[in-house]
């Protein structure tokens, strides 16, 4: 009863650590017959990876992934598709310092008192290192979902400290928009400030946290299994299961709690001229509900934020204690993002996009 | 594949519907040797109760449970556990004129959306009726949880509207604080403010939200299984399973996009003269990582949020279409909670005693 | 962890004992709007019921079940559906002598050491009592595969100590000639042999075995999910899963030892007229793969086949020892079946009713 | 929904086809703190890998495994294993020939009409070369329960054709004895015949069934998880996942419909002078039951055996039809074993190994 398992229909499993020969993912549940080659897998890959910009953390990471199974003559075949991404750089020396200290907000203390024993190199598989083969199968997932239904899904910075972006519409946001700037932010002149803030903390040795908005649109109305699969329950874990993330809300979110039902309620429309399938017309006029009523799709986009802690590894020294309980201090001397907001995008689409094409294939058995 | 199980080595699966027969769940995976009795379920499925006090709705239902299997002579056997409570105040007729129609903020529509039918007596399986043998499992496991761990679940009202109680140290409120009123926030002076606003919306016609917040003390360092299944992700799934949650967070929550990681970071300290276990004694200064370090105890309690919308149902009338695309306009005339607040607290405290006792049972296989 | 559950996209959870308040199953995954009465339950119930003959056990069960939840105007709504049987005929006092002595043959000694305690009176939740809300749950997938396949499934007596019925033609077996005799045996002949050896068996305070054989006709080629769900894994599991199975075989079974492959493959050949779709016409000219290749329907009948043991309780006096090991001797003075086989094909059709169900449903997601 | 992944607690999850990049298994599940190394999944891959013997098939294939994570300084870390298998021996013109036709008694037809699609060279994911990552797991499963309850698995060849292996005590046979000959017979007259009845058949351009036996000792009583899991039906499963299986049983198997009660049941004795726990000292005179009791382990040997059809493949030309519908003839011309009884063997004992570490987990959690 590990954990290493995601999903029911279209399933993940992984495996690897952030020093190990590799990680590697089996998707278990890609329908037979979908066109699928490395370069589906790239460009999110590429958004993902350390040292792509400034404002990340400088490691140098390739993250080529190679395609073990279940894919010939350039078509799924229905059996399970592996994808290995092999480790190249393992500079393990950087860690052997902190071998025994446990570095303070992060995972060294609890998996020493989960497993007794834990790999000190580098976070072994509590490192966000772990999220490049969930980024690789969440490639595969949007390609199902683009192809099945033209779902499309967006992830972008939000909030950096206290630099908030103005994102009246996050529907209409574009992956261009997005990719405009080194800090994944849609609003550019936001985009810059938060820019100088990451530019900021890191010279300051320091970190800050930040917002990430994610969106998913054209989702089908009726997705999500009642009562405890239902859609926001499964997108809601499935942001909680990536690092760093302390706090996750839909629509409205947080800001319900001061409404009242008279403002909140999003109000049915017939959207005159639209398709014949009888409830396909439906739409609300606001969207405080962020796409799911009852946690079931509704048909309006998908909407929401992930809040995300400032990294905790410091390069500056803080005071923490040893394995064996003396009080010592630490500097973690690796190369570390000063934000982690800029590399989210990816990982948090990749998840939605698995959650989706989990509940796209569960939604098919659900009626006659 | 549909979604009515929850938990894997203590699970849960529940049937049932607001104007059915009643409700069921069926708990699998409690150990053998636990002493257990209707007794131990009556107390939190009281404080669920419609009916409970003049702020909440006023339907009557006894909620008597009957615990048809997996206890003999006072104790567990090890084998699954069903308990059932029927349904007796079944007023169908307040429900039979809209039929048709999709009330706002509610699943109706999506349900209509997924199923192509729906049993439109109050709501069917969306409706908040099921909860109530969610609360009847969660006994079970707080019952577990007390007696193999010591461990304590609590949850209170933090925030209605824009009323927000002062509770600085949420690891020491007790049960007697939350249930001395019955908005059941521990902060008596913003308790009376509360009662006072959800008694002036539902004069008003309508609703508010709010904010709950739910301790679990005691949970031992270790708790939670990698990387898909970590305790803050199937505790943040948990939360989301229940009806009217649009936000979770744990900790700091959405308060870390402000903080700097020099900030933010909870500092490890050794407790002198504690336990001689080697990592029994390990605490932080602070608990901005709300008991979860890379989504596994840390032994320091656990602190969380949800955020509830006001109820959709408002007996003042509201736009709305119906099934067959045409405008119209509802009003439900159910007697319904003007805030979902006070009846919220044994709902998170259940979901939330189930999801430990899966991971103690879990945690039991991860070493040798 | 515990094993309470069966199936992933229609799945049954159940709990329950011989002499506890009753059985519930729950049925997750039936699509919406399938007609589902309680008459759609009786048949099979009656089929499984002590009392029903003279040849087996005389207790009287009326087995009147109640659909709780999941079935709104006579249709299913896609909701968990779940079903109640009351215990009626609980004679407690049968048992009292029996409390600290092991049954031969039963799973009192195993119960006892797996939980360290045991529901004494008539094995609890190790007596074939538990089967009756399979059976229940059995008609629902039965239904469901009749209406959207034309499925049609059966099971009869094949063998009672040294008679074998002579049924050259499994897929012909119709539910008339089962049910002409109180054995359930096809043969007519052979029948009444039965009989016979059961009514003789009974009189010497004694038991015997058999084999029952069970037909699947109509199922599509291709259900199945490889490597590890494969059709006949699930379908091997499934029947291991009833009391007193000792052994399970498909096509040609254990016969295929001493086949050479020239003599084992079944041939593929075209059916001439037959449908247009492209697969829809190949058969194979014998059926030793028990209408099964790779662990995958290839739209033969499916036929298999279960070794039953003899019933273990008897009234005559056996050897055994008590709970604190002292050597001792018991009869069950309770009420027996002399021989489990008439019984059984109701509980063979029903596990492989939810086996194929499951498969149906998991189809739907394995193409695009 | 697809069916990659097998057991709960102990869980595997495989990929790869015979003739794509590699096999891969990740292991999720085994506890932290387990010593492994490369060096103990190299026997069970040798005992099953082609070329072993000149009765085997004659396919060069190294299968050597990489360790590519959850394994650090030699011990487990808690955390998932992965082990890939490359494929070196891809001779895909050996199979082009017949990409479309369909090979009698093998996959090819009905993974067509399940998926639309198939991988024609040499089965794909149907070939039982996704086995030898089963066999790498089933190598840390063994390994764990040997370390942790001494438990032995032992599989050997029966029978084949009508040569019948004579051993009185399965639970006495060593491994020593297995691999004394090439065709893995522990009674090493019948060895002989049957290695000369596999080179007549093999010369004979035929193919020959069979029957091994299976024998796991030192299984503590109490393993197996009612009424679905039990541990006859986990066990009964995992041999149904293997390829060309058509029968299982345990104990006294299909033997049972002959006897009576009187004879069959295993009388419970007292074994003097031995452990002091209380039930550990009861044993069975005979062991007809196979060593579990209402689906439980008794403590006694766990035997069984599996019904392995002969080779579909023949190099002699048959009967077949194409995917378009047309009359032809098929010779596989591929190198293959005549008799797939003698590389059964670590199959068997695999996938024994990855249930009894299953259940050994799971019974962790069934008692306070």
């Amino acid at each position: 009863m590990a954990g290493n398992s995601f999903g029911q229909a279209f399933r993940i499993t992984t495996a690897g650590e952030s020093h190990g020969r590799g990680n590697v993912v089996i998707i278990d549940g890609v329908p037979a017959g979908l066109s699928l080659d490395i370069e589906d897998l790239l460009p999110d890959l590429d958004r993902r990876r350390p040292g792509q910009s400034a404002i990340v953390t400088q490691r140098k990471e390739a993250d080529t992934p190679e395609i073990l199974s279940g894919v010939f003559e350039g078509k799924t075949t229905g059996t399970s598709i592996a994808i290995l991404i092999r480790n190249e750089d393992q500079r393990s020396k950087d860690y052997s310092n902190i071998m025994d200290k446990y570095r303070p907000g992060h995972a060294d203390y609890t998996f020493d008192a989960k497993y007794g024993t834990r790999d000190y190199r580098g976070g072994g598989r509590s490192s966000a290192r772990e999220t490049n083969v969930r980024v690789a199968a969440g490639a595969v997932a949007k390609k199902m979902l683009s192809e099945l239904f033209g779902i499309h899904i967006i992830g972008y910075v939000k909030q950096v400290g206290n630099i908030i972006a103005d994102i009246p519409q996050p529907q209409s946001v574009t992956m261009e928009q997005v990719e405009a700037n080194i800090v994944r932010c849609p609003d550019p002149v936001k985009a810059q400030q938060m820019i100088a803030l990451i530019d900021e903390v890191r010279k300051d040795q320091d970190s800050i946290g930040g917002v990430a908005e994610l969106v998913a649109t054209n989702v089908p109305a009726g997705w999500g299994e009642p009562v405890f699969d239902k859609l926001k329950a499964d997108l809601g874990k499935a942001m909680f299961t990536l690092p760093a993330v302390l706090g996750v809300e839909y629509g409205i979110g947080f800001g319900c709690a001061t409404m009242r039902g008279t403002q909140n309620n999003d109000i049915f429309r017939i959207t005159p001229g639209s398709s014949s399938e009888k409830s396909g017309h439906i739409t609300t006029d606001t969207n405080h509900h962020g796409g799911m009523l009852g946690g079931i799709s509704s048909g309006m986009p998908i909407v929401m934020r992930c809040a995300i802690k400032p990294t905790s590894s410091l390069s500056r020294e803080q005071d923490t204690v040893t394995r064996d309980g003396k009080t010592t201090t630490i500097a973690t001397k690796g190369r570390h993002d000063p934000c982690l907001l800029p590399r989210f995008a990816p990982m948090g689409e990749a998840m939605i996009a698995v959650v989706l094409a989990d509940h796209a294939l569960r939604q098919r058995a659900s009626r006659l």
